[in-house]
């Protein structure tokens, strides 16, 4: 007889996505797909270092069970290093340490959302969002987006009327869209949060990946000209788009109730996130490796981001239509059947994998009314001359 | 206004252990309370030496994003090690990689507990167990335990009765009880898996810690003696215990779809669990290092425990009785009364603690009707000399 499994598991779906990654592996595939950094970046030397000297220093605190909070002076780096980004008055214990920022989704979920709880998303968000908050129950409220982040006059309505128990965003080259929010439309974001008195969560992997001038601050970062809204706000971190996803370190800003109730439910999650990590990541930050890591991150991908847009607007001419991202890891486009030519983005990327290159439909990243002539490309993984050439492949298969 | 939590954490409370935790910081306390390994046994060069190995190797897999289900290299050396273990036809896709066995116990409970689902423990059992499948909504059954492990005659008439979800059991050392589930019991417990179709989860941290003979073969390495059991077998394993905890690597051995279902929860819980310590832990794995580094953590144990249970009996004579334990990390003690002593084991610990000593009292331990005169008492973060001091103090608090 089948194991009977929990109601929640109806909430979601294995994505249609994961199928089409399963292609990935067919060899000369050139992919826009994945959100994964390039391996060739990575600091090992930097890495090995660090974790050599946790476990020089303190190798009880590297191996041995940790405090559910994080790892104390990783914790200290962190607060150091939000100092550097605008938010200057993070303690370390207004901080907790997940398992990758995907953990404080989660442990968001767990703690907040009863189900029939309404969240409102970015309309296109990240994948792995709407299904972590499914899984708990919630009931996802789309708020449209354009090139320069979530549209505040609708998202404004949306709160108004759906009352949510959060606002979930990624102001700062979200993932799909690429889009920036407005300094304008921050400060309303916050001024909401406060008039409607409704949690937000800002999720800022992308922040540090800017290629010319620095994004407007953090909503964290803004809060304190906001009265009320700090209180109102979550940050979550993530070392993964800037050093390595594998140590799987991220974290959560919040205010002490909801921190504490994250911590128990962490503690029966998987108790701390590896102090192995924790510890490796304290030295990394602790040697001072970080602004020279980032420096050489933005470069490369400001190169690729722009061989992208280039080639695209070379290859596809108006069959496409898309913002220039200023930072983060994506393009988001849109078919506009110009010409005659395809329109479905999941024929698209049939016809794509045909010619030997992959990328993801937009549909599944939309929680409602999802738009089938987007879709997003990577820059991240590929170098400049395959990003060309996967293009030219885009163009033949359009 | 303060914010409105999610229903499930109505569910739980911040534990009374957690306040006796706080007083651990006292200067000169001995602590008998944690389980955690002690860190003078950490193999630290052979891990330091392993994750060189793993990013000089393989920087890529070590530091990237890698599969939810777990780093193949490390699958396929836990599937090695399970084999050490008895349990000879675990392929390496017959397991999932879980952040710690926590993780397991999470998933499980996302995957398979509905709210009111009943779940059949062993009273007592894991503390965190029992936390973190009430988050999910589960109804508890508590399973009396004797020296031998779990009653399997009280425990059959509970399946009859209860028709639970699953039956969660620590078969080997368990922690609180420290018991031994015999052969014989064993046997009975995968029979009645078939028999009432209720899959039956074994968490197994411990088996590897015996101080004499080994203990009888896992429920895992057992099931093919009972055709049809495997299907309705979960087997959690651990380094923890044996290596490091701070690592953060477990393992979850289950039929198709249930890990399947296991993967999908897992993928929007952390993504993956730390490829930086998966591929640490595989390349420790493969350098041999785990025979030499599990004799000497069993022989050290060994030593604790004996003298432990020596000055148990000289300091506390029959004020208290216990099973000595053939392995694992604790004692399950009762206090007796006798001679006018104290029955009630809160009450003894904070005497305790008075006199520089603490230890956890047993009744948290209970998912119902606990025992107050029980409580546990950890060998294995004190030397012997500690040990025999702190049971003294015990006898000055009694």
């Amino acid at each position: 007889m089948p194991l009977q499994f929990a109601d929640r598991l109806n909430n979601v779906e294995t994505s249609a996505i994961r199928e089409l990654f399963k292609l990935l592996g067919k060899p000369g595939i050139i992919s826009f797909a994945g959100g994964f950094p390039d391996p060739a970046m990575f600091d090992v030397e930097g890495i090995k270092q660090a974790c050599a000297q946790a476990l020089a220093e303190e190798p009880g605190g590297a191996l041995q069970y940790g405090a559910t909070e994080g790892y104390q002076p990783l914790r200290e780096q962190l607060s150091a290093f939000m100092a550097t980004k605008g938010a200057k008055d993070v303690a370390p214990d207004n901080l907790i340490v997940t398992t990758g920022s995907q953990q404080a989704l989660d442990l968001l979920g767990k703690c907040l959302i009863s189900p029939g709880d309404k969240v409102i998303v970015e309309g296109p968000t990240f994948l792995a969002t709407i299904q972590c908050f499914r899984l708990y129950g919630a009931e996802l409220i789309s708020a449209p987006v354009d090139g320069n982040g979530v549209k505040t006059d609708e998202l404004e309505k949306l709160i108004a009327e759906h009352k949510p128990k959060f606002v979930y965003l990624i102001p700062t080259f979200g993932n799909p869209s690429g889009a920036m929010l407005s300094l304008e439309r921050r400060k309303k974001v916050l001024e909401m949060a406060v008039k409607y008195n409704t949690l937000m969560v800002e999720d800022d992997p992308y922040g540090d990946l800017y290629f010319g001038e620095a994004p407007p601050p953090s909503l964290l970062a803004l809060s304190g000209s906001v009265p009320g809204s700090r209180d109102l706000l979550v940050h979550c971190g993530s070392l993964s788009k800037v050093l390595s996803p594998g140590l799987r370190v991220g974290w959560m800003i919040a205010q002490p109730a909801l921190l504490a109730n994250a911590v128990m439910c962490k503690q029966f999650s998987d108790a701390h996130t590896s102090t192995f990590a924790q510890a490796t990541a304290a030295q990394y930050l602790k040697a001072g490796r970080m602004p020279a890591t980032l420096a050489n991150v933005r470069k490369v991908y400001a190169e690729r981001a722009r061989a992208m847009g280039d080639a695209l607007t070379r290859e596809l001419g108006d069959a496409v239509e898309f913002t220039q991202p200023a930072g983060g890891l994506f393009f988001w486009a849109r078919l506009t059947g110009k010409g005659g030519k395809v329109s479905d983005a999941g024929e698209f990327a049939k016809r794509a994998i045909e010619q030997g290159v992959a990328f993801v439909p937009g549909a599944p990243f939309f929680a409602a009314n999802p738009d089938v002539a987007t879709f997003r490309l990577s820059f991240a993984t590929a170098d400049v001359e395959k990003i060309k050439e996967g293009v030219a492949r885009l163009g033949k298969a359009i």
